[in-house]
């Protein structure tokens, strides 16, 4: 019973300190009308994500590039306004696409990709960003922390291949659950394993 | 000429102060045997490396693993007394290998991989690797940063998605020239250019 306890307590003190990593693999969001556009019907949720409300489809597109083209790549729920690629800059080289760093949803100017579903094809003009790194807070964890929304961070991780990032943007809203955010260029630099932790530098 | 001196100057000075980055790609070194085994004939240097010696090689290489496969991987050389594969996280997601972060060198029970040249194929016990991010210094640079061979700092890069590394191994010898070297997962990661530069932090 003690010992429970004294689980618990660690790993909510462990919260209080630190905050999870998650590797972000390439993945695509589109709009609904490019999901009728390409399987057909609209985005089927498989299995909700970290992100409240967000979910990998069970559809998956083809993204092509002038250079190659990835198979069988996530799409992820709900649809969008408009589409966006994410992909790593090791990603990019193999497509022939050179993505600018970016925030989700900041597509202006960003290169466009093919993407091909089992229905039909989308040319999206813009879209293919590498997402930059970020952590999604709660306003109250933000606040534990002592950052703000839309600030730029560093951050500490524990990793086997420890590093500090600095340029984190920081990410507030009352519907985000706790994690940082790094793809995969990032998560081998570091060579990240599942439950590894980072820590907001002051 | 004052202009031109100010410029040679200023070179000389931020000599003193950073260490160049590099991006070292995957890449194959082999012994004498396996280059007669693989090409029927030795190494023929094609370019030679920043590290006074070494070069790229004429000869290139399929290397396989148990889920796919690279092919035209660059061979450095010289030849060496044991085989090494240097490759990323990332790469080795794609070969079905999950290669140890090490020191160039130590392949001691790290796993193998199918190597195929135009003339046979040799398999290779052991000795794919990720090469752990390390400095080349000379004594004389090594001095003036206040570092050791086989020491082990943090490294800030002035990228265009900066961080500090840990865990930088130093690696000091009269032949050396000096240069930071990075994998593509961490270049990528780092946003890596050509001409970046790091700075040892104390």
């Amino acid at each position: 019973m003690e010992k429970e306890l004294l689980q618990r307590l660690t790993e909510a003190v462990t919260k209080q300190i630190f905050v999870e990593l998650e590797a972000s693999g390439r993945h695509v969001h589109i709009t609904t009308e490019q999901a009728l556009a390409l399987f057909g019907h609209p985005l089927t949720p498989k299995r909700p994500l970290s992100q409240p409300g967000q979910f990998l489809a069970q559809e998956r597109v083809t993204v092509r590039g002038p250079k190659g083209e990835f198979r069988e790549v996530a799409v992820l729920g709900p649809e969008r306004k408009e589409a966006q690629v994410e992909i790593s800059l090791t990603d990019g080289r193999q497509l022939g696409i050179d993505p600018p760093v970016r925030m989700s949803g900041d597509v202006k100017n960003s290169p466009g990709a093919l993407l091909i579903g089992p229905r039909g094809q989308v040319a999206i003009p813009q879209g293919v960003i590498a997402a930059q790194r970020h952590i999604h807070l709660t306003p109250e964890d933000a606040a534990r922390y002592g950052v703000k929304d839309q600030q730029v961070v560093k951050l500490q991780v524990f990793t086997a291949r420890p590093c500090i990032f600095e340029d984190v943007a920081v990410r507030v809203r009352p519907d985000f659950a706790p994690a940082v955010h790094l793809d995969y260029d990032e998560a081998n630099a570091c060579g990240f394993q599942k439950g590894d932790l980072g820590r907001i530098l002051p």
